[in-house]
Parts: C-alpha cells; structure tokens; sequence
C-alpha cells in the first residue's frame, strides 16, 4: 500500500497484486472506522470494485459519481487520501462522503441517495455539448436506484447518445429494509444464481464484446440473448430500453478489469449489475450488515465501544414512549423510509409488525402513505431525519398540510449532526414546514417533554412536527416543575421569570440546556435572566412577545438555520404584533448560511452560536451601555 | 342530463343512454371551459372512463383517487355540481381541482402529479386495519406516472394485500412533450395494437374474470398468457410484479362497464391500462391536446379569446430574452420539466433542440441533470413553476447550492396564481430557497428589469434564483431611470428617496407597481414615501437597514408567504444589524398561512394584503400618533 499514492500507481500493478493491495485497503478501512465510526459494511463491500475501476478508467479526466457517497472510502485512499484515514469525520480530517474541494477526483459533495445517475445524464451532456469524450461513471447501490430520483433518471436516459456507465451495486441492502417489487425481483435474480452462473455470464459478455468501430448495438443484442438463456435479470431494465449486462462477480478483480475495458467502448448507456458482499472481509459485518452500515467505534470481535454508557438518547426515547403509546391507542401506525433503527423504531416494528411501513429510500412515498392512512382515519406517525424530509417537501405541503391531516412527523436529525457533515444537517425543516398551512411546530428540551410533546400531537387533529437532535438526552433533568405540564397548542414555559430582569432567553427544542446554563453563568455576575422554554415554533405564544413590551432584551436560541427559523418567527410576530416601535432589540441565533464541517455535535454548536458561552456573551453585549 | 343530480342516478340508465349522456357532459365542459379557460383535453378524454367507474362503484363509499386532478370535470357534473359549472374556478364557485370541502366523493385536494397511487396505498392499508373493505380506485395518466413519486408507490404496491384498481388513462400525454423510456415503451405498445387488438383484448379479460370466491390469481395468470400473445404491454409492470391488464378502449363504456364489475373482484392491486383520446369530441383540441390542455377561453372554433391583446406577460418576456441571449452564449442550455409552452421555453426549444432538454413530470430529475450539466461547464436555466419547484427542494439543496454551481432557476408563476388555487400558488419559494448556503434570490419588477435579472444570473460564478409571477408585466415603465441600471449583486434601487420622508415601503418583484401606486395615494395626502425596489431577497442590501437608522418606518411588501418571506429577511437583517433598539417599526405584508381560494389574481393580491390601497391604508396605521 505504501506505494500507491494515486491511482496512476495502481496501474503498475497485476491482478495478484491489486488482490493483496485490496486486503490491505480492507484493514485500514477497518481500523479507521473502529476508531472514528463511519460507514462500514459498504466499503468493505466494494474495494475490488473500487480498484478495477480506477485501474481501468482516468478519473482525474473521466467522471466518477458515487450515489449517497457513503461507500467512497476505498476511493479516498487510493486518490492520495490515505494519510488523512487517522482523521476520517473529524475536524481537519476528511469527510465521510466525497467533495471536490478535497480532491478532483470527486465531482459532487453528496450524501442523499437517488442523485447520481441525474446529475451523470447532465455531465454526458455537457460533455457532448462541448465536444469532448471524457468516460463517465455512475456508481449506486440497490437501495438507492429505487428511489424516485433514480427512476426518473433511469427514465431519461435516453436524452444520453454516448457512452455512460451505471454499475448497480447489488448488496441485497435493500431486501433487507424493505420488501419493494425492485428487491424483491433482485432476490429473486439472485437466487436464480449458481457461482458458476456469474463466471459464465462474465465470459459471455466478453466473449461478445465489440471492438471499437464494430457495430456495437448489434453485439449488445447478442450478448442479451446469450445470457438471457441463462438468466432472466434483464427484463426490466429492457423494459425501459436500457441495454443491460450482468449480473457479474464484484470480487473477482480480474474479470471486473476485462469487464470494464469491454464496456469502456460502448457507445451508449448501459447497467452493469454487479453483486458484492456487504462487510467483505469482517465477519460480524457479513453476518450482520445492517448492524455495521453506518457505526459508532468499536472491538474487532465486532462489539461496540460506549454503547454501554447507559445514557440515554432522544431516538432511543421516542422510540420507547411510541411502543408504549401504540399498547393503548390502536389507531397509531408507524412509517419510515429506510431508517427504521436510525429513528428508534426497532421495538415498535417488533411489538407492531402489522403497523409498521418500511417503504425503503422512498420519502415522498412515505409522506403519501402516510397522507392516505390519516385519510382513512388512522394516526401515522412517520419517522424521518430532517435531511431527508426535505425530499419530501411538496408532498407535506399538498397530501397533509393543505388536507389538515393529523400526520404526526418525528424529525430525528433535526439540528446539526456531527460527524456526517454538511450533506446530513437539519438545519431547514423549521423555515420549510413552518410556511404551511396547518402546521404546528413543536420541538421537546428533554426526555419528559419529548413523550408530552407526542402525547400532544397524537391528540391533535392536523399536522404536527416534533423535531429532536441526533444526541443523549441532558443528564440532568433540565426542565423545571413547570416545564412537567402537558403540552398545550402554542404554549410556552416560562422556566425563570422576573419582572426586573433586563433580558429574556427564548429558546426551542433541545438548546433549552444551553440556555439555562448560559442563564447559569450570567446569575454569577449578578446579571438576572428570563428563561423561556418556547416549545412551539409555530403557532409562536403572544406571552413571548409580551416580554418584549416590559422592556427586555431579547435573544433567541435554537440548532437551526438563522434564516426562517423559530428566531425569525418570533421577529415576525413581534412585527406584526407590536405596532409602536420595538422598545429593545431582538437577538437571533443560529446556524449561518455556510456548510458547517464534520466535526462534534458540541463544537458544531458553537460555530452555530448557540452554546451556553455564546449566549451568554451575546447578552453581555446586548446589556452593555452604548 | 336534468336528471342526474348524484351517481346514483346514473345507475338507472342503461348503455345508450349513457352514451348520450357522455356527449351532453362534453358540451357542458366544452362551454364551461370556452368561458372560464381550464383543462381540457384531458377532461373530454375520460368522460366514459368516469361514467362507467360511478356506474360500477358506489364512490360515497368506495374511494376515488385522481392523480393530478385536473380531468376530474366529468366527475364533478355527476357528483351534484354541475350547476356549479357556470363559476367554474372563479370565487365563490367551485375549483378545477378535486376537494373533500366540496363533495364528499372527493378525497384529496390535488393538483401535483405522482400522489395518487401512494395516497391510495395508505387508504388501503388504513382500510384493512379497520376491518372495512371499501373498494378504492386510482385515476392516473401516462404523463404522470412517470414522476419519481408514482414509481416509488408502484415499487411498494405490495404492502397492499387486498383491492385497489389503478387504471392507467393513457392519452398519449407523455410521448407528446417528452421522450422518456416510459412513455417510448408506451408509445410502442399503443402502435403495435390496432382496433380488433383492443377488443380482442377486452373479451379475453372478460372471459377469464373470476367469479368471486375462485382461486383469482391462477385465472389472472391464464388472463396474462391469453393476452400476452396478442400484447407485449405487460412486461413492465410484470417486473414490478404488479398484475396488468389492457390496453382496452377507454371510450368504449359498454366494454369498460363490464371490465370494471370484472377487476371489482380482484382481491389484490391491479393496472389497467386504457387508451383514451385528449380532446375527444371537439376537433380543434383532438387536432393540438397539448394547446387544449390548460386554456384560457376560447371560441368554438378554436381561437383564442383575448390572446390578441397584446398585453407581453413575464413568461413571454422571459422565454424572447433567453432565446436571444442564448444566441450569443453558446453555454447556455434550457431545461424543463413539461413546462415548455407554460414557461415560455417554445422558442428557445425550436431555436436551440439541441440544448433544450424536457424530461417530463420529474422535477427531482430535472435539477441534478442541469447540476450535470453546471457541472460541465455550461449554464443551464432551468423553468419550472414556483409551486413545482417545491418538489426539488433536496436536489435544489444538494446538487446545487451546496456545490455552490452556476445554476439560473427561472420561477415562473410566482406568487398568487388565480383560478388554479391553492395547490398551485407559488407563495414559498423565497422561503426555503434563502436557507440554502450560496443562493443569490432576486426578482425583476417589470419587462426590463427581468432581462437584467437574466444578464446579471448567467454573469454570476454560482446558483441564481429569479422569481416572476403568471402575470402582464406592467403595463406602463414604472420602473424610472434608476432602475435600468444592471443588476449588482445585493444592490436594491432607491427609487423615491427623501430624507425626511416618515415612511419607506420596500417591495420585492413585481409588486413594485403597488408599492408606487400606494406611495401616489399617499401623495395626495401629503405623505411622503420612500420607495424601494429591493431586487434582491438574498443578499437583501444593507442600505435598506440603514433607513431604519434614520427613524423611518419600514413596510416590505412581497408576493408570498409572509413566514419566512423578504419581509423576514429584512426583520433577520435587522436584528442582526441594529445592536440598539429598532426605532420606529417594520411592517411585513403578504400571503397568510391558509389556503387562498381560486380567484383573479388582483383578487388575491388583496388577500395577501399586497395591492396599493393595502400598502397605503398600513402606511397610515403606522404614521397615526398612538
């Protein structure tokens, strides 16, 4: 390994070379991810494929696009990042996804499934347009290709008359998840599959595969019917008339490289389906690939290091209190879209498996199942990270907003997310869901509210969203007798309150810590504060504004973009409540307009300005005479 | 005609009469229509397919779901509102799309294509869980299948295990405006079939129906292979393992009638596929559907009424400046998505074929294709309607903004858009596109203004949002000798300026005419008023602020949601700005957070509280001593 410092080095080497460089690879892959957490089963899944592909192709000039991105670590080490795996996810380091401004070897900064093979139709384009001819290609994995991005791509394929390669990583993630009719017609393909199958589709590919110059459609027609003989995976993908090859052995490195050299001289679009093995390599991860797709650290028995703290996190706590709600109220069902374990529904799905949903890398689906099931008078409560129900944004809009149905959205994610970086935030789910119609927005400050925060929006009859961060629950119970009481639409809790005091923190969700202990440190230099727990970002409480005409200051806090936040609407309402002038000025704090690195939750915070140090300077500077 | 007055009615009659049934309800929407504009190709194509699904299912009851909604006339006649017909999308009146608040035979209020058969899968399973067994049917057509949503529901039909019926009307939509796998495959079902084909096809179904209680899949299976000789129509849907059965004539209503009492005893999801004719009935729109799709009012002959004002609007003047400029800058390529006529993209796509790209109903598509193609090194400007946009908020998001691409989106029908409603207004784009890093938002107030917004987009390094409504520009230059200076980014213009003046109103697009008609009606009462055209929402100018600085009050005026609008981004500016009090108020004018029922614009603007006297009569509230 220590000699490849560019994928020009790899092209030095032979194939039993490349099958002990991969073996290596693979260590490191492991040991950095032990260490730092990360993507795991997928990249120990697709080294082989990784390294025949940058043997075969240039991808300093051609174009290489990975779809969701989390499977690029193979990529990043042999693209001269190898050194910087010691700091993979963390400040300084590199990012778990790829990004240009890392190397050029990465074209797109990504993270959400469904992109690539949109965005490789626009690079085709483009290329032709400018009369060049640099090779692209589209790597994606078999849970993602079923999002509707992807179809809808995969259905404008023709607008492509060159050559543009899709190779689908088929690692059976999706029919894990899900039971869609795509996994389940790859499982059944799979199935149908003898070891002796794969070599021998392999050689019928090559065996046919076109010269440059030679009539290409004709061969592909040959070689479709040669293999169709033995295998019936091209169906559909015939159906929308793209030509396909496979499905192919994606560790066999040595004919991945034949492969690829043959399909490099296609003239037009074409799928390689490609079977690799999930956590290849590390056995708890093939035996327990969904365990290890994305993981915090851990043992090389495979044991999770800090797992044991026993602290408690707002996932694992909503994921319990909706278990134990569901025991009395049959009306509720429970829907995700792939991230059944990420949002704590593991016990639900248990206890519930008849009223439970997994529609895979499908949110806008998600969204209308959801829609169709309130309709019928049931209570859904759909579960998604707040990055990812922005891919839903329309469908909250016209199928549950502007109907006024009694959808509950748990936003887990909601805020920033640490490690995963600037792809993964939730940084916009208050400003987009807050525009709609019927929306009522509401946000816990701790594991008590949290489970009076569902209890409110189950008894609701519209939309309500609750948004929570990817982190512990405080350790100490933060929330004061008051903030016990159930919730009640539009009501906040003032959890400190003088009328003397010169300045009031408003703070929504889960920041309501850092301005009790911002609070805290102001109370040592005498300075007194109002605290309020502002619970609703939509509708806003009129009593908060009502602060305003004491005469306070005031600064608002929460782990959401600065812009349309809750910040923002109490500025509005203060603006449309308060006809003579505003008496003192209003502090908004919150996320900039700029990507916020992988770094911890804690530090990301502070760049977000809003840790308890930060807003206390910030009321200093309000309370300093002019 | 007289006596139908519910769909019970209609179960009186027999076939002919039906028959002469379908044309009266053709006459009444081709008069209805002629006066009031709408859709309506579509509406005469599935006069007997709606007939016939009432006449079969008993839809007080059973649920109806259309896709879109839009053909959803011939539904609303026999379901009591056809004396409505005469106010047909204007106030007070009934809307061109389906709505649960006018009739309980409608289900959602739609508008957005691809929802449908994800609604229906939600109800479905709402339904099981409750032990009902209503039949529920899926009205969807082939332009919308297509949309990513649609796929990811057919993907998961198998969470069904019980009735739902989605007939696929296959007007031909799709191959028209776009050259999607889909709609090619299609297209070559449809030519490979000729009229004995169909009721060949329709007698083989018939034949082999189950009787109820009878092993049903067995017979479906023997269906397939009876027809599959004759067809290759299934394969697509086969692969999605969802049963599949046509393509049948969708005029036939003798033939439908007796399908549909056939496929009513399925017990698990099926398509069926018909073939109807947009325009049926009415010559000029079976000559040119994609004309007669949405319309405005027409004489019987086919012209248009009032087109020959010579009134330029904003999309007009859009798509006359791209072409030319795209003349000189050969980087510039045009995507939409089935948009083209709607924004104004006709000429540029006749001039430029080979840089036009429209990739149909897939607006998640359509933005990471022209990402691609930013990518590469081109400038694509991409026209999609504000409220359509919506639906690429991730794309918008990841694709491009965090790439921080050069990307122009050009947001037709911003903002209130009249007799089309609630579903279709664009009143949230200024919202949840400022959140995103690197988006620079402006909006041009008038004809030129509008080419300079395009000159300054395509000059800039990153994404450029450039927001106009479904409106005539102006009709008068009301923007004066400042404003026809090139635009500069986050420069406002300052169109009337006094340094004593009490009061600033500053508005954003279009709405400029208002805000300088109101600073008139104030005139003549002696107030003074600066006037300000902010052209930017993001960067909103800092000079703006300063004008609160010097003791004026402040009104922002905008053409949308009043949560999280340029008003609040002025608000946001402030507080960030201003570290003393604010001195004198800011009032943020526009849309509330409810539905705004269909009705001409000018109507609306008032709503949203936006038009001149509006603006005046806030002004005078403001300046009035306490």
């Amino acid at each position: 390994m220590k000699q490849i410092n560019s994928p020009d080095d790899l092209k030095k080497l032979g194939v039993p070379e490349l099958k002990a460089l991969a073996d290596e690879i693979r260590q490191l892959i492991l040991g950095s991810v032990s260490r730092s957490g990360g993507h795991l089963a997928s990249n120990l899944g697709v080294v082989e494929l990784t390294l025949a592909l940058h043997y075969v192709f240039d991808f300093k000039k051609d174009k290489l696009l990975w779809d969701v991105g989390h499977q690029c670590y193979a990529h990043k080490i042999v693209t001269g990042r190898k050194d910087k795996f010691d700091c993979l996810r963390k400040a300084g380091g590199i990012s778990g996804f790829p990004d240009p401004a890392e190397s050029v070897y990465d074209q797109f900064v990504v993270g959400h499934a469904g992109t690539a093979i949109a965005t490789a139709i626009g690079m085709a384009a483009g290329q032709v347009h400018q009369g060049k001819n640099d090779k692209i290609v589209v790597l994606i994995g078999d849970a993602s290709i079923v999002n509707g991005a992807s179809f809808e791509a995969l259905n404008n394929l023709g607008l492509v008359k060159r050559q543009l390669l899709i190779v689908l990583n088929d690692n059976s993630m999706a029919i894990d998840a899900t039971q869609g009719a795509v996994a389940k017609y790859f499982s059944k393909v799979r199935l149908s599959q003898t070891y002796e199958d794969l070599r021998k589709t392999t050689s019928n590919i090559l065996e046919h595969m076109p010269v440059i110059g030679k009539g290409v459609e004709e061969v592909v027609e040959k070689i479709k019917k040669s293999i169709r003989m033995v295998l019936p995976a091209s169906q559909m993908f015939e159906s929308l008339n793209i030509p396909y090859f496979g499905p192919v052995d994606g560790h066999d490195i040595g004919s991945l490289i034949q492969l690829f050299r043959a399909l490099l001289h296609l003239k037009h679009p074409a799928i390689l389906h490609v079977y690799t093995k999930k956590g290849k390599g590390f056995v708890p991860a093939e035996r327990d690939g969904r365990r290890f797709h994305s993981t915090g650290p851990f043992r090389m028995n495979g044991d999770s290091i800090g797992a044991g703290s026993g602290r408690r996190t707002f996932t694992g706590v909503f994921g319990g209190c909706l278990a134990e709600l569901a025991e009395k109220d049959k009306r509720i069902v429970a829907i995700t879209s792939a991230m059944c374990d990420g949002t704590g529904l593991g016990e639900f799905r248990k206890k519930f498996s008849n009223r439970f949903y997994d529609v895979g890398i499908a949110e806008s689906a998600a969204v209308d199942i959801a829609a169709g099931l309130a309709r019928s008078g049931l209570r859904p409560v759909i579960c998604i990270y707040s990055t990812f129900l922005q891919r839903s944004f329309d469908q909250i809009f016209q199928e549950v907003a502007l109907q006024n149905l009694p959808v509950v959205f748990c936003i887990d994610r909601a805020g920033v997310v640490g490690s995963d970086g600037p792809t993964h935030h939730g940084l916009m789910d208050i400003g987009f869901l807050r525009m709609m119609p019927n929306m009522v927005l509401t946000a816990p400050a701790d594991e008590v509210e949290l489970r009076l925060a569902l209890e409110f929006a189950l008894g609701e009859n519209g939309p309500v969203a609750i948004r929570y961060p990817r982190d512990f629950v405080p350790q100490e119970r933060f929330v004061r007798a008051a903030c016990g009481k159930p919730f009640k639409l539009g009501e906040s809790v003032f959890v400190k309150r003088r009328k003397d005091s010169p300045i009031a923190i408003v703070s929504y969700g889960s920041v309501l810590k850092e301005a009790l202990e911002a609070a805290n440190l102001l109370a040592k230099e005498k300075i007194a504060v109002d605290v309020v727990n502002a619970r609703f970002a939509a509708p806003v409480d009129k009593r908060i504004i009502s602060l305003l005409g004491e005469g306070k200051c005031m600064i608002t806090v929460e782990d959401h973009s600065l812009a349309c936040g809750f910040g923002a609407a109490v500025l509005e309402m203060a603006s449309a409540t308060l006809q003579g002038p505003i008496g003192k000025p209003i502090a908004v704090l919150g996320a900039p307009r700029t990507a916020i690195r992988p770094d911890s939750r804690d530090v990301q915070l502070i760049e977000a300005g809003v840790n308890a140090d930060r807003i206390a300077q910030r009321a200093r500077e309000m309370l300093r005479p002019a």
